[in-house]
Parts: structure tokens; C-alpha cells; sequence
């Protein structure tokens, strides 16, 4: 299943895709079954699915996408997670899963500006796959691990590199207003392949591509993911894991590459679809 | 004012002190305010202050302590930002904040239990004070930042030491299941010194004094800490800034001190309160 959100005349709503195109409600709709925040946490995808197939046709072309999740509890990011961006960050592969955090409040939706802060010109691109967390995990098993996430969505972890790298830590130059984006679709797991692993994920700046790599060269995976982060704190359903981005990004290239005003951004992975971008000044 | 939040035969409650004591209500009387969380929200804790006070008595030894606060949007912990504590860490004094972040579903209340997970023996305490914001802050001055600060509680930043240094970002370290503590009371800034500066703080494990100092020695006072952290993204009200620890953590102490099963870990801080936990095996 393949669901996105979006904003029509002011009212928050959802599509489905059916085999006659997207298909969805408005929230004014009667059967209207909910966000994809709430149907990750109560279960509903697939009842919701059905109900949204009956229907208005949608035409994503005359609507705006919305983010597909905007109140997730927890938005775990993996840095360093394709071996050939840990080495171009001259960074060693990690013995564990590198873990910060962005906020869901600093993202913006498919078709959103993305904003370049007065405060730095080191805006710098990371296309990402997101795995969504649909069951509660603790401590679970390599075995049963994927059965905890309900699907997938993209994510361009958005970073200020020179603020990332002031201090030990990089939350505040990951996490500066509206320098993240994330959807336009939730595609569900099962319609993916295992952990959505061996898709070909490729970034885009202005048309070139700047990032291409697969999502099979993930150090740690899905699954282990899942498993090692289960081993030290809860997932609760509507939890993101942010699975990490290869190499390419600005910072590594000589000269630097930032993005700047006027700027289109793309993320693309097989199968889930396609993130796009403009950059803007901070007004 | 001075809050607490607790739970009294299953149900949820809010006493503030009063020349007679503290007094409240339950969630069950008709007049009950809500939550800290809603009230550092709606802005309406002045009024609830009242309320509260033509409430009940509440006696603290009969009722269990809650988490003043159960769902901020982000909470802001400050690393390195008493001088003493970077230099036993052998960091040097950050340039700007040093920020990573841990979320409120593994924090437990005042007399509840710190749990020592199986994966570490690591286990360290970090006393510090949390701002709590109350009023929407972004890019705000000097002058006017602590017009955004409601008040202030009591942190314990557990962390599990070999998981935090395992990678570059200290994300899983600081994030087991029920490995911090906050609370018990959250008092108000108009009842504090400004910015909450000129305070003791003192951690005592098993009543033994292991840190010692004043908040007055904070790199980034909350002033400071409001002004640069609003530099990069738009804090909400609800949002907690926790600002720091000083010297005398476990971990720099030769040899290590852990805390373990049995032990009784108390933070105190003058004019704030004392947050005490105890120490259990995870289960």
C-alpha cells in the first residue's frame, strides 16, 4: 500500500493508490479514517486502505503533500551508515549504530521550501530512507525484528555543517528550522522488499546527480537497526529511524558544495518514490 | 509557585504550596487545572495556582510523585557546560552549546526507580537543572530571554557510559529505558534568582557528596542558552533546556563510581528541591 498526505482548500486529508490512481478523503469526510501518525499507532493502515479506495480520485498534481508524519515521538537519525560516506567524513565505520536526533517540527513536506539560514551558507543535502515503527519494540531478535515496521518514507536530513561541527555533538546543525524534509509517500512494508533492501537511492541538486549508491550497502540494517536500538530504548509505534546517507554530500567535495536559494533538491529510491525540494532564504 | 504533579489511588493530580501547606486537586474534581504540561502551554498557571489552592491538602508522604512533565516537545540537554566537568571529561569548554537530546519516555519521577540495565555497569548520575519554557522563542535577545523561561525542575541525566563514548554521538548512552529522573517540583522563574543563577547543587550518592557546586559556574547560563539555541530552531513552550553538570561524575573519578542496584542517588539544588531515586537491576 501506498498512502500521502495532503492539504486541499485548507482541510487535512489522505490518498491510497488503487489500480484507477491515488484515491482519498478529507477529514471533513464522514469516513474519514485518520493520519498516518494515528493508523501507525492503532493498527488501521490496512482498514484504512480500503476505506480511502472508496473515495474521492485525487490528483496529487492540484493538491499539496503534507508531511506523512508530524508528531512522531521519536526521529532517531543514523549517521555514518554507508561505508563509503563514513570514510569520505574520514570517520571509521562505527562498532555501533551513531545515533542523533532531529525534531519533527523543524521538517518540512514534499513541494515545501527548505530554508537556508542567515546564520551559515554550509547547507549541505543527505538522502535518506526512513523506516517507520509500527509495533512496539524491546529487545527484540534479528528474526522478528522487520516485523516491527510498518513501512517506509524519504527523508533529506538537511544539515549546517559548520554548526554541526562546533561542538561534539551535531543537534544543532541538524536540527535548524525547516532544513529537513521528509515524505511524499508511506509505502507499506509489504510492499517493498525485505527491510527495503537493495534499492538504488540517488540525489539530485539542480538535475545532477550528486548522491547514488544503494540501500543494500547500509552497514547496519534495517534489522539490525531495529535490534540494536531495541536493545536500549522502547520503539513505540510512529517512532522513525532515520537509516543514514551514502556518499556525496557537499561537505566531502572539493570545492564544498552548499545548497543556496533557487536550488531544487531531489531524493529518489526505487520503489518509494521521490522527495523534491526548492531552497529559500531565510526571510 | 511551587508545583508537583502526583497520583493518588490511580488517579492523576496537581498540588501548589501554600502558607498552609500544599494543596490540589485530582483530575476527577471538577475544577482541576490540568497537567504542567498543558499549563506551561495555555499560560494559564497563575490561575491554576488559585484553583489548586482552595483545593485539598495533600500530604507528599501519602501520595507518589509523577513527572512534572510527561510529553515535552524537546528536551535540550546541555553537555560540557560547567568548566570543571569538561576538563575532568578532557573536553576543552565548547564554543556554543554542546547539545544532544533525550526523550521524556525514558525519564521516571521523584521516588521512583533508576533502573541499571543488564547490557552496562556503567551507570553514572549528572545533577542538573532544567529551564522550562513557557512562552514560543526564536532568535530572541539577551535582554528578553528569560521572558521565556516559566520555571525550573530538577534533572538526573543517568547515562550509561560505554554506550554514550561507543560512537561519536552520545544519543544511545543517554537514552536507556528509565535511566533519568525529573522532577519533583516545578517552581516558577518570579520565585527563583533570575535565570535561576546562584543556587548550590548537590548529588549524594548513598548520602555521600559526589557533586558540589553552584549554578552560577554555568558556561552558558539560561539566558545564554535560550538566546543560542533560539538562534537555531523556534522553542515551544513545554520545551525543557537541561542545562548542564558540574564536575564529579563517576566516570572521571579514579576508579569509576557506578551507581548499582540498591544505591539511593539524590539531586538537590537550594530554592528547587531534592529529586531522589533508587537503583534496581533491570528485571
Amino acid at each position: 500500500m501506498r498512502f500521502f498526505a495532503f492539504i486541499k482548500d485548507g482541510t487535512p486529508g489522505l490518498a491510497v493508490e488503487t489500480a484507477s490512481g491515488f484515491r482519498g478523503l478529507i477529514a471533513d469526510d464522514a469516513s474519514y479514517p485518520g493520519t498516518l501518525d494515528e493508523l501507525v499507532r492503532n493498527g488501521k493502515l490496512e482498514r484504512a486502505a480500503k476505506v480511502l479506495a472508496a473515495g474521492d480520485p485525487i490528483d496529487r498534481e492540484t493538491v499539496s503533500c503534507t508531511l506523512p508524519f508530524s508528531r512522531a515521538g521519536k526521529i532517531l537519525c543514523v549517521g555514518l551508515n554507508y561505508a563509503d560516506h563514513a570514510a569520505e567524513t574520514n570517520h571509521e565505520p562505527p562498532p555501533y549504530p551513531t545515533v542523533f536526533v532531529r525534531f519533527n517540527d523543524n521538517l518540512v513536506a514534499h513541494g515545501a521550501d527548505l530554508v537556508r539560514p542567515a546564520a551559515s551558507e554550509q547547507f549541505d543535502y543527505e538522502g535518506e530512507v526512513v523506516a517507520v515503527i509500527g509495533k512496539r519494540a524491546r529487545q527484540v531478535t534479528p528474526e522478528t525484528a522487520l516485523d516491527h515496521v510498518a513501512g517506509y518514507t524519504l527523508f533529506n536530513d538537511g544539515s549546517i555543517r559548520d554548526f554541526q561541527k562546533a561542538t561534539p555533538q551535531w543537534t544543532l546543525g541538524k536540527n535548524f528550522d525547516a532544513t529537513g524534509a521528509m515524505g511524499p509517500d508511506f509505502v507499506t512494508a509489504d510492499a517493498l522488499p525485505s527491510g527495503a533492501s537493495g534499492l538504488r537511492i540517488v540525489t539530485r541538486l539542480n538535475g545532477e546527480v550528486v548522491q547514488d549508491s544503494n540501500t543494500e550497502h547500509l552497514i547496519y540494517d534495517v534489522a539490525d537497526l531495529v535490534v540494536k536500538l531495541s536493545a536500549v530504548m522502547t520503539l513505540e509505534p510512529g517512532d522513525l529511524i532515520v537509516t543514514g546517507t551514502p556518499a556525496g554530500v557537499g561537505a566531502a567535495r572539493k570545492p564544498p558544495l552548499w545548497m543556496k536559494p533557487g536550488d531544487v533538491c531531489e531524493v529518489e529510491v526505487d520503489q518509494i518514490g521521490t522527495l523534491r525540494n526548492s531552497v529559500v532564504a531565510e526571510g
